[in-house]
């Protein structure tokens, strides 16, 4: 009898990995026949993995700035060709002409008694060899508007709508004024967005050292944060309108594409806009007087923070040279040997900002030597059932702009083959994450169950599903964690290349990436170099290996399987969460706007405030009507029957026909007509937030019509969202049973 | 028909002040046919209250430093017992002989290569008058003990068990080192305790500007709050063993008593403490390396925060002149016309760290206002009914040095005369605060619905209840408060001169303040000077008028009530929310502790912790039993039952013997044992917290047992106080119906 903790937990891993009991691993799309050949197949993949070598792709790849329209940035995607041609497969450049803007002329200063000119300028250090290179891009925030402004200053907290209606409570105004807002929790594009639409004529967006500085820790190069000169370059095109091109919407970046004015691109700015290092934004903050901040809106710098509006004025230049450039896609294949027409599609971005060790190219690095390993099985007679396409992005930074003109380019062919994309980005030391299409959450556990962790020698899964569980807020929530064996896959919002695949096609998508131990203030630096990433990413690049295996397993594994591996017993679990979570938000927000709307009727915010503070109550609110969710509950209903059938489904080999119906499926899900404003976005299940930006909103239509409160919309949108499951519900009944 | 919002507002107002309905405002205690007389002497009352006149004594008696056993200590006693006289009170000094030591010698130093000899002085300033005055006492914490160590610094966040149980996972120990802490979170006396009993040969308590400096807002001279060289001086005698003079415990400090050895008075640290001001403390923090501290650790300074231990020696030297001091009480009495020795006790110190001109002179001129007030009426021929006892304490800062003694000296009589203390310490701009025994709540509202606030003319009562129903956590609790056409008072901690009344005697007691539109940084620095008073606490003293009412109402109400207005329902409600508390709280650490050892037996923290931060899991924990509440249940029941025949109760004049029963009866709360481990304290629910000082445990006995984790002593102390509320029962049922 096993009785001490050690035993016990030993017992526990051995069951968790399967091995305790002897038994082949189960294998979702293979019969028991077959799963212990694929798992040789893995063996054997992994053992063309090596750590070095992904170090010394990320030294190579990062070892100039090599941006979109760079000459180094053609230079390492003809490097990435030349690397899969050698791997033994067919690859090539797919090129587009795309629109990219490259500052010119860049001025902030400050006038009044205490004068300040910004540095604008990121500091070479001994400590880090890349980084006093020539053809570093400048600090900037690419999609700002030309403009030459002055005016006086308002600090806009993140810069968020309830940031402005705080001001308005204030009676503070931001229009004709510049807003300074904080990097952070959101997007950072959501920020001068939402200050042109409160009338603002420049946003400076800063890195607060609260946020990303010396208050996380030591600072680059004694620690991994950001120093008081570093700025946090990045895109500010509105993407979640649409991404890519900002010219052509909807349709390839070709040379021939019809193309909007830039004037007409509904996605792109108005007003300039910079990003700045706390340096910089240490004397604008310290001009500014009027009413302090509160808690919320403090950062980390040593004075009191005041919102203004400032007396003194702030003079906010920038000039752009826009001009359409190209934008060289790597696109790689490995023709299937069973099902040609089957396509696994495989991505990740080489642009970087300035070097990008991390951001892309530790991904890159991992892509390559996923591609290196299945070239050499290929040699050795395992060529992949279904055809493999690997797809190295340019211009991912200023907006996805290679793999979305790609993917608008080939829609039908995609629509018609693509069985999945599967995408990377950076990668560092810690723990799996995994976001996607929630029909594949079955095969990315047991794909996470069966890789090693490199540090804690438990399986990666079971890694993740500690965080989980310490995580969990609540000890009821963390109680459900352990009584799991499983993990959730997060939903997809945006800032990577699968976007355009999954929300605006509906072909299945993950993304993958290692982190979490890897933390610091690199991103989007001059200091995002090698020197940097082997001291405090991932020094021994065995998360490179990770990424490869995690993300080559499940490549392979969709490759070879005899039935494609979807589980939307899975999908439809999720989505029934969502549909409770929907049902609370507009339950909550009834209540609370019930009673806020009270405390401002009986004048309980005018008494509650202190009076020398001026701080109007907020604005009365519509009532929150109660919300017919019936139509989803019914379509829900409906998938939960169908599934459980497909679950209960005695498994035989799926006929190619079936195997394309079910990759196809989600693609059910899309709505041609858009979400509501943005019509580019498809699917009804997952996208971007309008106002987060990155961050997902599940069920969008609905969800972002409850929290905007158009009522009338969210009914709506209720329809639309239970068509759509309606839809994949006939679909697979029809076509999967 | 009124619909307006305004027109709503003014008829909810004019509803809730009981004018609208043309009846006479209910008065607990009083027939109706004598409460408009009282209301009449009350509106008189006010009259002689002048706000110019307590911003003159603030003035004069915040002038000089005036510490205890200063010749300026003197003198402002003398200066108040001169008032009262001349007010037509009969006052007199009651004079105490208590130990008080007084720094001769401070040195704080850093060694190491970047040395640092801390400057232990806060600077005059011109905005400030009396700020570079002589007679100053220096920064120190009161009964740090004398010491000369040197040793490595280790940064202990808030000082706290908690922070402990994280160093410890750190395998950081403080044995032998010296610790740096924040002031903040706790009574900055539970920091050193807790230090030495982890080993620690020193402390430092240092104003972090996250929690008390720019942060907050800008600083003092420019505004409120506290400057690079603030220095919060404080006592840190372990207040929560015993208060008074260290070295007579139980009885008056006379000149005969008897007296422990310092080394016996077990309430007495043994190692060497200071507190500084965050430039002092910068160099020291910036010396240390090792971890990062946690993100809850961090303060507003502009580096990182690590922990520890320091490999340079710190220096740290306190010497004190550990002498028998006079302690000044003035103690004037106003003879009752019908129940002479039936007494209401009211109190405020008058001795200040330095100026102290919020700290404690607002509080003192205020009552001041009151005896001048009362005086007034009873020339005019209105005597209270019953006795009043108007006291100015002596030594509050030290440790409620004057009032304990005097209540020690008087404990007899007190427990036979005493209807009720009240108390009040310093005042400010803002709201009323109002703590106590909660049979009064239902006077606090009413006298709390009769005062209409300076600032927004609502009474004080609508506009706590405003901020209370804003400060809500939730819709549900907010909708609650809105419910509600009463306030809850808070249950007493430590920290003013009330504890000896209600916690060692059983006096009933209430506490009253205005504040929460007067925040900075002067408490206990020689920045609270008048100065800074009329810029920043209550420039037009308004609110000492505020407090003069609020306290001298409930002083003539129960002086004059017919019936003592005592409400045991409201108490027997608001214990029963204590013991569903105490019942939630050992279900909720049940349920948690349960987690927490599977998290930590499944080997959940090692694998979900970054392995390069060698971060060990918690200890494990001993399961929380199921604990047997029914004795407090039972009891509660036989309260309730006693309670409602008490409401219930036709109101004719009660007899002496009733009333005097009646305001006796909170002694029967008490267990003469008094608390575990501190057995000076005998009230059974409330007490200061052993770990959080001032703040307040109700039913500590149990709660502190259950948090604690002494599962027997919860049995036993359930029992203890089960027999003390049935005692309280069988007395009222017997005395009192």
């Amino acid at each position: 009898m096993i009785t001490s903790p050690i035993s016990q937990l030993m017992a526990a891993l051995l069951l968790l990995s399967g091995i305790a009991s002897g038994q082949t691993k189960k294998l979702s799309g293979f019969p028991d026949s077959l799963a212990a050949a694929q798992l040789r197949l893995e063996t054997q993949f992994d053992q063309h993995l090596s750590s070095a070598n992904i170090g010394a792709t990320i030294k190579e790849l990062a070892s100039q700035p090599h941006h979109i329209s760079s000459a180094r940035g053609k230079e390492v995607a003809e490097e990435i060709k030349r690397r899969f041609n050698s791997y033994g497969w067919d690859a090539s450049l797919a090129t587009y002409q795309v629109l990219f803007p490259i500052p010119t002329e860049r001025v902030l200063e400050l006038g009044g008694p205490k004068p300040y000119k910004a540095l604008l300028k990121e500091p070479a250090l001994p400590e880090d060899a890349t980084s006093g290179q020539a053809g570093q891009l400048p600090t900037y925030n690419c999609w700002s508007a030309d403009g030459d402004v002055k005016a006086g200053l308002v600090f806009v907290n993140y810069g968020l709508p309830e940031d402005y209606d705080y001001l308005q409570r204030l009676g503070i105004s931001v229009k004709g004024k510049i807003v300074i807002a904080k990097y952070g929790r959101s997007w950072r594009g959501i920020k001068p967005k939402v200050a042109q639409e409160h009338g603002a004529i420049g946003c400076i967006i800063y890195s607060d050292p609260r946020d990303d500085g010396y208050y996380s820790g030591d600072v680059y190069p004694k620690g991994a944060f950001k120093n008081e000169y570093g700025v946090q370059r990045g895109s500010i095109m509105d993407m979640v309108i649409y991404p890519g091109d900002p010219l052509t919407p909807n349709v390839g970046a070709t040379s021939e594409a019809k193309r909007l004015k830039r004037e007409e691109a509904p996605n792109l700015l108005k007003i300039p806009v910079i990003p700045i290092s706390y340096h910089d934004a240490a004397p604008l903050l310290q001009s500014l007087e009027g009413p302090v901040a509160p808690d919320d809106w403090r950062g980390g710098l040593p004075f009191t923070y005041h919102i203004g509006p400032g007396t003194t004025p702030v003079h906010l230049k920038m000039k752009f040279d826009w001009q359409i450039r190209p934008c060289y896609n790597v696109v790689a294949t490995l023709k299937g040997s069973k099902f040609p027409d089957q396509w696994i599609v495989r991505g990740n971005h080489h642009d970087a900002w300035v070097n990008g060790a991390a951001d892309p190219i530790s991904g890159i690095a991992a892509m390559l030597e996923e591609a290196k390993a299945i070239g050499e099985l290929a040699k050795q007679g395992n060529k992949p059932a279904r055809t493999l396409v690997y797809c190295a992005w340019d211009g991912e930074e200023p907006g996805l702009l290679g793999s979305t003109e790609w993917v608008e380019d080939h829609a039908k062919e995609l629509q018609e083959k693509a069985v999945v994309y599967i995408n990377s980005d950076n990668n560092g030391r810690g723990f799996l994450n995994a976001s996607g299409s929630h029909a594949l959450e079955t095969l990315v556990n047991e794909v996470g169950r069966d890789i090693t962790d490199p540090q804690t020698n438990v399986s990666v899964l079971a890694r993740r599903q500690a965080l989980d569980a310490l995580r969990a807020a609540t000890p009821k929530a963390k109680k459900e964690k352990l009584a799991r064996q499983s993990i959730n896959i997060n939903a997809m919002g945006s800032g990577s290349d699968y976007s355009s695949f999954l929300q605006h096609l509906g072909v299945p998508s993950l993304d993958y990436s290692y982190g979490g131990e890897d933390a610091g203030g690199e991103y989007h630096s001059i200091y995002d170099s090698y020197d940097d990433y082997r001291r405090f990413k991932d020094p021994t690049f065995d998360y490179g290996v990770a990424l490869s295996k995690t993300a080559g397993h499940t490549v392979l594994r969709i490759a070879n399987a005899v039935n494609v591996p979807f589980d939307f017993r899975r999908l439809y679990e999720t989505v029934n969460t969502y549909a409770s979570e929907l049902s609370d938000l507009s339950n909550n927000l009834r209540e609370a706007t019930a009673v806020e709307n009270q405390l401002i009727n009986d004048n309980k915010y005018a008494l509650a405030t202190d009076t020398a503070k001026h701080l109007a109550a907020p604005a009365l609110k519509d009532p929150v009507p109660y919300i017919d969710f019936t139509p989803l509950q019914n379509a829900l209903a409906g998938l939960d029957s169908v599934t459980q059938q497909l679950s209960a489904r005695k498994q035989g080999a799926n006929s190619e026909a079936v195997n394309k119906a079910l990759y196809q499926a989600e693609q059910q899900l899309l709505y041609a007509g858009g979400l509501p404003n943005r019509s580019w976005y498809k699917h009804t299940l997952y996208a971007p937030g309008f106002y987060t930006g990155y961050g997902v909103k599940t069920i969008p239509g609905v969800r972002e019509a409850i929290e905007q409160r158009r009522w009338k919309e969210a009914d709506e949108q209720i329809k639309i969202v239970s068509e759509a499951i309606v839809r994949l519900s006939g679909y697979l009944q029809k076509h999967a049973l």
